[in-house]
């Protein structure tokens, strides 16, 4: 049964009827690394991250079979507002670019073992400019939300998640400022490259969206219809069908942990199966990275979005559960404790 | 030709015999990245770990075909001091659990595709305790450093390096205290887990070695007989012969950086085809990374030794060169530029 929401205002009241974390299957899976042929604790962040497939795969000993690679297209009306250098086109342009497989996502997918889908959202129908209005309606908003939602493998064991939309880095740093506050200034960065002019565009857009949709605050779905985008709301739903599924997810970078944070205003256990896979070298990431309590699995001073630096961390997770499942014990193995 | 030294004395005149890195395979290979299907810098550390490897390669589009994962074992004479609360039999079964396959660089070396190889050196015959003499006469110091260099896979696009030996966290600690100075206090941490009277243990000993053999300082071949292993010198010998057949390095934790920092003090060059895996939980490799000015690849509070690090950062270079060699450019895609 595909998850879906009926209103978005069930965002509200959501968390409690999801699926949560396995105690079980994570003190097992902790009891196994134990019993592992290295000193206990010695493979760090490693075990870790295998406590944590088990807590949401619900078994001490998950594997990866199947791995699914999402990014979402979206256009947005604030680039009228010329906050990105890069022209409009360029979002159909890299969809095309990611179907015939020239794109960096394409090549850590296949790296990683991950199948790659790619979703275009109305990229001819960008959303609404958030300075004269919502850039969604509701109906808008929750069938972006849904089509994020229906797009997600349940079968798979993990979930990798990320985007492509230009002017989609002011729209995150909307969505960060909505959903934690501070100023637009704390939020905004270059993004895809842009200059001071640049920079200063897009906090003047953002501060009067904010001030336009003020009434939003603290309210998820109000937030993300005010100020989002279709590839955000897209996310939110696939983070939410990962969740029901029991499917572990890594979020990518900025853009893509912005869009998953609007859950985080609704309740913070909505992005509790999440790992964040790397802090990107925009600066909003690491205040939004602080204000979800996530820390990223790599730190590699990337930009690009795209599910790239999620696509990159799936590699890391395959590690930890290749020593998780496939190394001795000190009984099986006949090597001596301390 | 397989690389071997004459002499230990060899070391400090080697770096101008060995090949450099190749500035235009790395201009090239910038050209490239600038010219593919992002915003320019937006891999960030893929990148230049792109661009490393070109240098070292000698190609602006380097592949990795083979990866040799090599992992040098060695008992230590230092262990009658106390400073390990593991028995010295571990080494060998660990050896022999690497060669069943079940310790945990057996799975990171599958899932990231390198060929293991173990090299147990002598461990029925353990290092002299170095509180009471030389650790190895010239001797054996220089033989076990050819064993590491004949061992070196010259074919391979890339090496891993790792170790075991109960004991050596000690013997590590002493060299990176005679090669860059400072008390052994700040070079000692808990290895495979010593308590505080361990650790207690660990710093007398290598204060008394490092008094006993201060007459080595500044000689790297005299460090290395005084207080290092036979893992330690084929470390060593294998990161030169690796330089000798233009194949990068990937170090790993504190004791691998420790053995190969030796080489540091012949001359720093001879790391310059090294990248440093991961940085270690044990404390002192944050000390070893700013003196050999190395940045590492991962940050995961690692510290397990036998090449875990380094193979785990092999999939990160793999993912690197991935993107490097299968992205389409901006022309190919017919993407807009900025």
């Amino acid at each position: 049964m595909t998850f879906a929401l009926a209103s978005l205002d069930d965002l509200k009241t959501l968390a409690a009827r999801l699926p949560a974390a396995d105690a079980e299957a994570a003190a097992g899976a902790r009891a196994r690394q134990n019993s592992l042929t290295k000193p206990p604790g010695s493979l760090g962040r490693l075990e870790e991250i295998a406590e944590f497939m088990a807590a949401w795969r619900a078994t001490a000993r998950p594997e990866i079979w199947q791995a699914q690679a999402l990014v979402f297209a979206g256009n947005h009306g604030i680039c009228a507002q010329g906050v990105n250098p890069y022209p409009q086109e360029v979002t159909v342009q890299m969809v095309a670019n990611f179907q015939a497989g020239g794109a960096a996502i394409n090549q850590l997918a296949r790296v990683n073992g991950a199948d790659l889908d790619v979703i275009a959202l109305d990229l001819d129908r960008p959303t609404g400019d958030f300075t004269q209005g919502p850039a969604m309606s509701a109906d808008d908003c929750l069938d972006a939300l849904n089509r994020g939602a229906a797009a997600v493998n349940e079968g798979a064991d993990i979930l990798i998640l990320g985007e492509m939309g230009i002017g989609n880095s002011t729209v995150a740093a909307a969505l960060a400022a909505a959903s934690f506050g501070g100023g637009a200034a704390e939020w905004v960065g270059p993004g895809t490259g842009s200059d001071q002019a640049g920079i200063a565009r897009k906090v003047d857009a953002i501060e009067r969206g904010l001030m336009l949709h003020a009434g939003a605050k603290g309210d998820a779905g109000a937030i993300l219809s005010a100020l989002g985008g279709r590839e955000q709301a897209a996310i939110c739903g696939a983070v939410l069908a990962a969740r029901a599924a029991r499917v572990p997810v890594i979020l990518d970078g900025f853009i893509c942990t912005a869009a998953a944070a609007v859950l985080h205003v609704a309740d913070p256990a909505l992005l509790d199966h999440c790992l964040v896979g790397h802090a990107s070298a925009e600066p909003g990431h690491r205040k939004l990275l602080a204000a979800t309590a996530k820390r990223p699995v790599l730190e590699f001073d990337m930009r690009l979005g795209e599910g790239s630096g999620a696509a990159l961390a799936l590699g890391i997770v395959r590690a930890a559960l290749a020593c998780h499942n496939g190394m001795a014990t000190f009984g099986e193995a006949g090597v001596s404790e301390a």
